[in-house]
C-alpha cells in the first residue's frame, strides 16, 4: 500500500486527487496539510463528506515523512519550491502539480513567472513527469515535476508529426480552449458566475506562462528548438481543454499516413486515443485520463485536434499516473 | 425630455437600468455617480462601449439635483438611506432599487436586514412601486421604493387567488428559484464559476430578507395579515427568477375560474400574461418586463407557476416601470 | 467474478450502467443487446473507447442466459415487460430500469402509464429495489424493478419525519428539480440545447408519473395511504436532482430532534449522508452514489431538502447497489 | 412606415428579426409566412405573446406584396431561391437571410451546397449585404444576400491588416467558435442538451461551407484571390461568435499601426468598436448588432481577436441595418 499525503488540501487539484486516490486500490491518504487547518477536509469540500473524513493537518515536513511515501504538492508556484526541498530532505518523494520545476532553465523560469527560483538543486533533479514521452526516467525519479495542462495536450499533439518530419517545426500555432476550475479556486471577478456564464474569449494572446514549457518539450524530443503561438481561451464549462493545433504540412504526406504515426506513436499507451472516426471532445474525455487526438489535412496546413479533462490527465490523473510509474504499479491503475 | 441619474453606477442593477434607458425615447442619462469615479462608464462596462461614454463621477446632490429630475439609486441597503435623504432634500425624485425603504415598519425592517433604519421621515413617505397594484400612489410620487425581485413574482402571484376567496390566506408556500445575477457582482467563493455552475441547491429556507416584503403586499391588498414560507434556489443561469407557489384550494373553484380571475385581476395590465396553453418559463420573459403566471389545480392545492427576470421586472424595468407613472410616461414606453 | 449483461444498450443509463460496472471489481459485462446491433458500443458512446470495445448483439434470452448471471433492463416502459418475462423464464436474474415493475396495481399503472399490464405473474414478484427500505427482500430477490429518480429522493426525504410522528402525512408538497439528463438520450424540440440553456420551468404539474411511485412507497412503510403533490421543475445541468419537501410539522418537536430522527433513521445506510452543517447541493452529489439530506423547522413547516445525482443513486447506481445486495456482495463494491 | 413580411416564419432567425423589428420606429410587421400556417406566432414562439399576436399565413407573393415594402427571407439554403423570385418578380424587397445568393460563382455555391443553382437571374443582381464593407451598393439594391454569421467577423477581421499591407494574404487561419443557435431550431442528437452541454468540440475542419464565403469577401476587397483555412468550434452557450484570426506579420509594423489601421478602416461605423484596453468577449456584444475587433501581434503573426453576436451582426440585425440602408433610413435605427 502506498501511503500518500497532499500539500495544499484546499484547492481543486487537491480535491480531484483525493477523490481518484479514494478509488485506487493501492493507496492509502494518510496526511493532508494545508493552512486551513484543524478541520476535516470534509468541511471544506462538502463531497468528501463519508468519504474521507482525515483532518486538515499543519506542514510538518517530519510527520509526512514518517507517515508518508509520497507527497502531491497542489500548491501555488512559488510555494511549491518553499515546501518540495524540505519533504525531499526528509526522504519523501515528491510529485509536484505547480509550475515551480516545469521550466529546467531557471532564468526562463524568471522570465515568465516574475520570480526567481530559490531551489537549484532540486530543479536539476526534477523529472518532467509526461509519462508518454518520459515513462523510463519517471520510474526512477524521487521528484517529478508534473506538468501544465495547456502543455500537455499540446506537446503530445504537436510531437508526432514534427518527430516524423511530416510537418514543418515552424509557424506552429496552438488555438487552446479551457474549463473554468483551470483559473483555481480563489473567487475573482472575471470568474464570477454571471461574467463567465454564456461568455467565451481570448486571454493572454501569445503571452501565456504556458507557452515555454510546451516549446520546452518538443524542443527536447525533437532535439532542437521549437516555438509555437500559443493562444488560449475560456469555455463556460467546469473542466475540458480542447486544442486545435496548426502545423505547416510537408507535401507529399495523406492524412492517413499521419494518423498512422500517431498511432504508432503512441503505440502501447492505455489512456492515448487516435480517433479516426469522430472528432474529440471534451465530452468524451471529462472525468477520465485519456487524451483523444484527430488530425486532419486542410490544405497545407495539418490541423490536430486534442482533448482532456484539464483536472485529470492536465493534472491529478496525470500525477497519478506518474505516482504509478515511481512505485512500479501498472500504469492504468485507479484510473480507469 | 426625462434627465436621469444613477446612483452606485457599479453594480449589475445600474448597467440593466442604463442599457434600458437607453433605449427609452423620452429619458436622457446625465449623471452616474459611483465611489469607482474618475472613469467612463465603459471602461467598467466594456459592453458600454459606443453606446455611453459618460464619466462616473462622484455623488453630488446639488450637482445631480441640477442636472437630472430622477435619480436611480443602484446601490446596496444601508447605503440607500444615506444617499435617498440627501438627493430627496435637493428636490430630485428618487427610486430606490434597494431594499431599505421597501418594509414600512422599520422594526421589521432592523429585524430582517440588522441594522437601525436612520431615515424615518422619507420610510414614512415611500412609495411602493409595484405598479400592478399601486399605480394611483406611484403616479403622485416623489419618492419610490422600488420592490424586490422575489417579492415582485410572489406578490402578483399569490393576491388574485387570495383576494377572489378562492384560497385559504394560511399556510403558503411559494418555492422559488432566482439565476445567480440575483446575487450581486462582487465575486464570492459560493459564486466562483466552478462552483455554481452545474449546480442547484436551496438557501436560507424560511429565513430569507424577502420573505417579510413578501407578507407585507400581500397583508395590505388583503387588509389581513398573512404569513408565508419562502425558500429560495439557485439556477445556473445568469438571469429570471421562476416562482411555484402552492395555496390551500377552497373548494368549489375550477382551474378556468381561477384563470378567469387572474386575467380579471390584470385587466388591462400590459405586462402581465396569463399562460393556460403552456406554463412559464424564464426563457420566455428573459431580457423582458414581462411577468407569466399560470395556475393549476392540482388536489387540494392551487399551484401558481410565475415567471419573471429578475434584472427586469424584478428591478430596472420595473423602475423604468415606476419612472414612466411618475413622469407621466406611457407605462410601458422604453420597455417592449 | 459476476457476469452482467445490458439489455437496450443505447441510452443515458446503459451509458452509466456500463461506466460504473467498467470500475466494479467483482463484475465482467460480457453482453450488451439494442436494437442497434453489429456495432461496437464504442461507435454508438464514444467516451468508451479503449474502455468497452463489446459489440452490440441482437436480444437472445438464451444466449445471455448462457454468458450472464444478471441483466440490468435500460429500456424504456412498455420494452421492458417484453424483455424480462425471457430473461427471468431463461434463469437470468434481473434489474429493470424502467417504470414496468414499480406500481404493484397493474390498474394503477395502466391509469398512469395508458397501456395495460402485460405480465402479471412477475409484477406480483418483482421487488422494488430501494436498499435503504428493502434490502432484506432484495437480497432474496430474482427479479428487481429499480426505483424511479425523483421517487427515490422523494422517499427518502419523507419517510423518516412521518414514521417517526413528527410530521403530518397529509399535505405533503415536493418540489422537485432534475437536470436534462433525466428526460432520456431522444432530441427533441424541448431538450434541443437552445431552448433548455439558460431556462428553468415546472411541467406535468401534480400529474407527473412518478406521483403514484412516491405514494406507493411512502404507504407501504408507513401503513396507511399517503398521497404528495409532485411538481418538477427542469435545470439546465447534465445530472442531479434536488428535491425541496415540505411536511406540516407535529407542535413540540424541534429541529434537532427532527435531525437525529434522520440520522437514526439511516443509521448504517453507506449512501444516506444528514447534512446539518450546510444544505445539500447538486455539485455535493454530482457522480456520486450518496443521498444527501437536510431537515429545517420552518414556522408550522418542515422542509427536507433533499440531492442525489439523478444517474446513479436515481438510477445506475442504485441498480449496481442492488445487484451487491442479490449477489452477496458488499452494499457498496464498485460504487465509492 | 416601411411594412415589413418575414418569410420561413419558424426559426431563430425569425424569432429574431421579429423581436428587432418590433422596437423599430419606423417598421411594422405586416406579415408572417410559414408552412406552420394557421396559428398566431406566439403559439410558436410563446415569448411572443403580448408583443406580436400576427397570425402565420401560407406564403403568397402577391398578398405580400399588397401589406409589404420589404420580405426578409429566413428560410433554409435552396428554400430561399424557391421564394425569392416569386417575391422580387411581385415588387417586393428581398432581403435573403439563407445562404442561397451569397456565392456570386454558381459551380461554387454547387460544389458546397451540393444542389444546382436554380435561380441565376437573381444571383446575378444580388447585393452582399456587409454595410461596412458595401454600403453604397446596398442603398441601390432592391435584393440584398445577407452575409453569414462566421463569415461576417472573419472579412470584418481579415480585410483590414491586408487592404493596408500589414500582413501577407498567404496562410490566413481562422479558429472560430459559435454558440448553439448557430445550428437552427430543428432538434437534433448532437445539440441535445445533454450532449452539449459542457461540452466544446471543433468541427468540419477545412470544410465548413462558409469557407467559399469568406473567400469571396477578402478576395473581392483586396481585388485578388485569397485562401483561408477555417475551423470552427462549439461552444455550450446560445448566442455569441469569437474568432481568433492568425495572419502572417509582414515586419516592421507595430501593435499600434495595426490598431489604428483597423480604428481608420471602420472609421464611422457606429456598430465596430477597436478594442485597445480589453480583449472581445461574446459578454460585450451579445444581443446587441456591435463587432468588437483586437489586434495583438505575437511573434511573426498577427492575432486579431473577433466577437460578434450570431443572431444579431450575423443574422437577423445586420439584415435589419441592410433594411435601413435600402430604405434610405438611420443605419442604426432600431438596432441600438
Amino acid at each position: 500500500m502506498i501511503r500518500a499525503a497532499i500539500v495544499g488540501a484546499s484547492g481543486y487539484t487537491s480535491l480531484e486527487t483525493i477523490k481518484w486516490l479514494l478509488r485506487h486500490p493501492h493507496v492509502r491518504i494518510t496526511y493532508l496539510a494545508s493552512r486551513k487547518a484543524e478541520q476535516p477536509i470534509s468541511t471544506l469540500f462538502p463531497e468528501l463528506s463519508g468519504r474521507c473524513e482525515l483532518p486538515i493537518r499543519a506542514f510538518d515536513p517530519a510527520a509526512i515523512a514518517a507517515e508518508a511515501d509520497v507527497a502531491f504538492l497542489c500548491l501555488p508556484h512559488v510555494a511549491s519550491m518553499e515546501h518540495a526541498p524540505q519533504l525531499l530532505a526528509a526522504g519523501v518523494r515528491v510529485i509536484d502539480l505547480s509550475a515551480d520545476y516545469r521550466l529546467t532553465d531557471p532564468t526562463v523560469y524568471e522570465h515568465w513567472y516574475k520570480h526567481k527560483h530559490s531551489d537549484m538543486p532540486n530543479l536539476a533533479q526534477a523529472v518532467y513527469g509526461l509519462p508518454e514521452l518520459f515513462a523510463d526516467q519517471i520510474k526512477q525519479a524521487k521528484f517529478v515535476s508534473n506538468p501544465g495542462c495547456y502543455p500537455t495536450a499540446a506537446a503530445l499533439g504537436l510531437i508526432p508529426l514534427l518527430a516524423n518530419g511530416m510537418a514543418d517545426p515552424t509557424d506552429l500555432i496552438i488555438s487552446a480552449a479551457s474549463g473554468i476550475s483551470g483559473a483555481g479556486r480563489t473567487p475573482k471577478q472575471e470568474h464570477h458566475y454571471p461574467e463567465r456564464n454564456e461568455n467565451f474569449e481570448a486571454y493572454a494572446i501569445g503571452t501565456h506562462r504556458h507557452t515555454p514549457e510546451i516549446e520546452q518539450t518538443v524542443s527536447r524530443v525533437l532535439g532542437s528548438s521549437v516555438k509555437v503561438l500559443f493562444v488560449p481561451h475560456l469555455i463556460p464549462v467546469d473542466r475540458g481543454i480542447l486544442e486545435t493545433i496548426f502545423l505547416p504540412a510537408r507535401p507529399g504526406f495523406t492524412q492517413a499516413q499521419a494518423e498512422a504515426a500517431f498511432t504508432a506513436y503512441y503505440a502501447g499507451q492505455p489512456f492515448v486515443r487516435i480517433r479516426t472516426k469522430q472528432l474529440p471532445a471534451i465530452k468524451y474525455v471529462a472525468n477520465t485520463n485519456y487524451i483523444d487526438i484527430a488530425v486532419k489535412l486542410a490544405g497545407n496546413r495539418w490541423v490536430v485536434s486534442v482533448a482532456i479533462d484539464n483536472m485529470v490527465k492536465g493534472a491529478s490523473g496525470q500525477a497519478i499516473q506518474n505516482m504509478n510509474l515511481m512505485f512500479g504499479r501498472p500504469m492504468t491503475e485507479g484510473l480507469l
